[in-house]
C-alpha cells in the first residue's frame, strides 16, 4: 500500500485525537458548553506562550496573524527593523510596506542567524525605529535566530519586539512575558498540530498601549475588539470552532504526556538525531550554527536536482519532505521535526532520503544516516534526568 | 508524542479511506443499496479468492469460519488429518475433537513447513480419511506450508482439502479452484486490511456436496443458507454491515494501486527485506527455510526475556510487535509485514528492535538492520520487471 508520511516543517500531522475532535458535532460558539471549552484553551495558551496576556485565538493562518502584529501596533510611516535571512523575514518587510511602514531590512546570510550586534547597530543607526520585526526559528532556512538578545535590546526601550514564533512556539519554551517580547504569533499546523486555519497572537501591555496610538485601518484582525470579546470567553467574530475544540484536544494530550517540558525535550532530541543522521550520511547542514529544532536543511549533493528529489520522495515514496525556498528552490531539503512527530519520524525520513539518493545515482551507504540517528534517539526512551 | 505502531501479524492497521468508509452512516441491510455493495464485494472476494464460487462473508472472526468449515462438511465419528506445526494447527485440532471427530495431528517441528511425504504417508496408513486440515501460512511460527503440493494429494480424490488461508489469502496469489482447494477460509484483520470481525469461506463442488452428507448441527454458520442468501446479493442473518462497506473500499483502494498483483509483490519485498534485516542484526529466523510473507519470526537472543522485549517495544517505544504463542511463548518475536504495511513499517520495526535489544543490554550494531532491509526494499521503487 502506498502510505504517506508528512515530514514537513508543517504542515504536521494530526494526532487522531484530535483529528476524532475536530470531527465531533459543531457546537454552536454562543453557548456555555462553547464558552467552557475556549476558557481551557485560553488558560492553555497562557502556558504555551509564557503569558499573563490574553492569547488570542484567529481564524486565519499565521500570516493573518503577522499582519495583525504590524496593523494593530503600527502606523504608515513608521521605521522598523526586520530581521531578513530567509523567505519569512521578507514576508515581514513585505506586510510592513504594505502598509506604507519604511522597512530596514538586516541582511542576514540564509542558513545563518543574525548577530545581535547587527540589531543594535541598526538601532543605533537608524532614528526613530519603533518596532523590530524578526522570526525566532526561521523555517525557510532552518535556523533559530537568537531571540532573547534580541529582546534585551528592546526590552526597556520604546521599541517593540515583534515575534514570529510559528515554528518556535511549542518547540522551543517560550517565556514571552519574562523575555520581553511585545507581539508574540503561532499557527496551528505547527508544534500544535492541527491543520492550518488558526492562529494565536498575544501583546505586551507595551504593544497594547502602542495599539491605543497605531493608526492603520483594521476590522476583521482588530485585536482591541477581540480581546474585548476574548474577556468573555467569546471572538469578535465567528471563531474556528473546530479548531478550538481541536485545540482543547491537544492541550489535554500534552498535559497527559508530560507536559511541554516533554515536548520541547522530545524536539531536541529528534532534531538533533537528524543533524547526525543527515551529516553520517556526508550531507551539509544549511543552519550549521544555529539549527532550528523544528526542522533541518541539508544541501543536496552536488549534480542532483533538489525539486525532482522532493518530488522522487513524494510521489514515489511518500515521503512529503520540504524543499527551499526563494533562492534555495532545488538546492535544499527541509527534514521537519514538528509537532506530531517522534522517534521513528526521523527514521523514515532519513532512511528515506538515503534510497532516495541512490536512486539518484548518488554514492551514499545506507544505513548510516539512521545508524548515527537511532544512538540519539535511545535517548528518548531513558529518564528525563536533570533536564 | 506517544505514536503507535501495529506491526503484528494481524490485526494491521486500517488505511483511511477504509475507516472513513466504514465510519459513514451506516446503510440498512436489505436494500438495493446495499445490494450494490454486497455484489461488488461478491465480485473482488471471487478475485481473491481464484474461484467461480461464491465467496461467504461471516460477521465472524476467522476462527468461526474454520469452525463453520468442519461443521458444514463433516461428520461426527469422520476421520480427518490435522497438519499440526503451530497454535492454529492445534486449533484445527481442537475443533475437530469438539464436534466429534477423529483428528490425527501430522506433527511438525514449529518454524517448520511439512513435508508432503509426510501428507501422503499418513493418508496411506489411515484408512477412510475425510479430509485434510491445514494453515498455508502458520501464523503462530511464520512457516508457510506447501499447499499446491498437499493439493496435489488430494484433488482428484474423496479426501476434502480444508484450508486456513487467515494469513496467506491476500498475501501469496491463491488459485483456489486450480489448486484444488476444497474450503478456504480467511480474516478480515489480515491482508484484508480491516479491523477484525469479518470472515470470508468459499467451498469446493466437491465440499458442497460433502455439506450435503454432513450431519453437524449448525445454525448461525449454516453455509447452504448463506450461499442461498448470497444469490439474492444478502446474507441469511444480518451481515456486518460496515465491513462489507469497508471490504468494498479495500477492493477499490487495492485496484486503484496495480491489483492483487502488485499487493503480493509488496508481501515478498517486505517480508525479505525483513528476514534480511534480522539476520545483519544477528538473529536467527525461526523458519528459515520456508517462511511465510505475512510476518518473520526471530528468536529472541539468549538471556533476553522475550516476553519483557514485546512490552518494552510496546509500552516504551509505542511498537506493537508479536511475541511467541504457546510453547514459543519469551522466545520470538514475530514482526508482521502483511496489509497495510509498507517499506517504512519494515526499517521502522527493525530499528525498534535494534534500539529495543541495545536497552535490554545486548550488542547490537544499531543501523545494521535498516541497512540491510534498505538495500532489499529498493526493489518497492522500481518497476515490476517480469513479476
Amino acid at each position: 500500500m502506498f502510505k504517506r508520511y508528512l515530514l514537513a516543517p508543517g504542515p504536521t500531522p494530526v494526532p487522531h485525537e484530535a483529528l476524532l475532535a475536530m470531527a465531533a458535532p459543531v457546537l454552536h460558539h454562543r453557548t456555555p458548553q462553547f464558552a467552557e471549552v475556549f476558557r481551557k484553551v485560553a488558560a492553555g495558551s497562557k502556558v504555551l506562550f509564557g503569558t499573563r496576556q490574553p492569547v488570542l485565538p484567529l481564524a486565519s493562518s499565521g500570516t493573518g496573524a503577522m499582519e495583525a502584529a504590524v496593523t494593530n501596533t503600527l502606523s504608515a510611516g513608521d521605521r522598523v527593523l526586520v530581521v531578513s535571512g530567509g523567505k519569512f523575514g521578507e514576508r515581514w518587510a513585505e506586510i510592513a510596506r504594505a502598509h506604507g511602514l519604511e522597512a530596514i531590512e538586516i541582511a542576514v546570510e540564509w542558513g545563518a542567524a543574525v548577530d545581535p550586534g547587527q540589531v543594535a547597530e541598526a538601532l543605533r543607526r537608524h532614528r526613530g525605529v519603533r518596532a523590530v520585526l524578526m522570526q525566532h526559528s526561521e523555517t525557510s532556512t532552518t535556523a533559530l535566530h537568537p531571540l532573547e538578545a534580541i529582546a534585551a535590546l528592546t526590552r526597556d526601550t520604546d521599541v517593540l519586539l515583534i515575534v514570529d514564533g510559528i515554528t518556535s512556539v511549542g518547540v522551543i519554551e517560550t517565556r514571552m512575558d519574562e523575555v520581553g517580547i511585545d507581539v508574540l504569533v503561532t499557527g496551528s499546523q505547527k508544534a500544535i498540530m492541527l491543520p492550518p486555519g488558526l492562529a494565536l497572537i498575544a501583546l505586551s501591555d507595551k504593544a497594547w498601549a502602542a495599539a491605543d496610538r497605531s493608526t492603520l485601518p483594521r476590522y476583521y484582525f482588530d485585536l482591541a475588539k477581540a480581546r474585548a470579546s476574548f474577556a468573555e470567553d467569546s471572538t469578535a467574530y465567528t471563531p474556528a470552532i473546530s479548531f478550538i475544540v481541536g485545540l482543547e484536544a491537544v492541550y489535554r494530550l500534552i498535559e497527559e504526556q508530560g507536559g511541554w517540558p516533554a515536548v520541547y525535550r522530545r524536539h531536541r532530541i529528534l532534531a538533533e538525531a537528524t543533524r547526525r543522521g543527515v551529516e553520517a550520511m556526508g550531507l551539509r547542514l544549511l543552519a550549521p550554527s544555529s539549527p532550528s529544532p523544528a526542522a533541518t536543511g541539508v544541501w543536496v549533493p552536488e549534480g542532483v536536482d533538489g525539486g525532482a528529489l522532493t518530488k522522487y520522495l513524494r510521489d514515489v515514496m511518500g515521503v512529503t519532505v520540504a524543499g527551499g525556498q526563494g533562492k534555495l528552490k532545488g538546492k535544499i531539503l527541509r527534514l521537519g521535526h514538528i509537532g506530531y512527530a517522534d522517534t521513528f519520524d526521523v527514521i523514515v525520513g532519513l532512511s528515506a532520503v538515503e534510497m532516495a539518493l541512490r536512486q539518484f545515482g548518488t554514492s551514499v551507504v545506507l544505513g548510516r544516516g539512521p545508524a548515527a540517528a537511532q544512538e540519539i534517539l535511545l535517548q528518548m526512551y531513558q529518564p528525563c534526568g536533570g533536564e
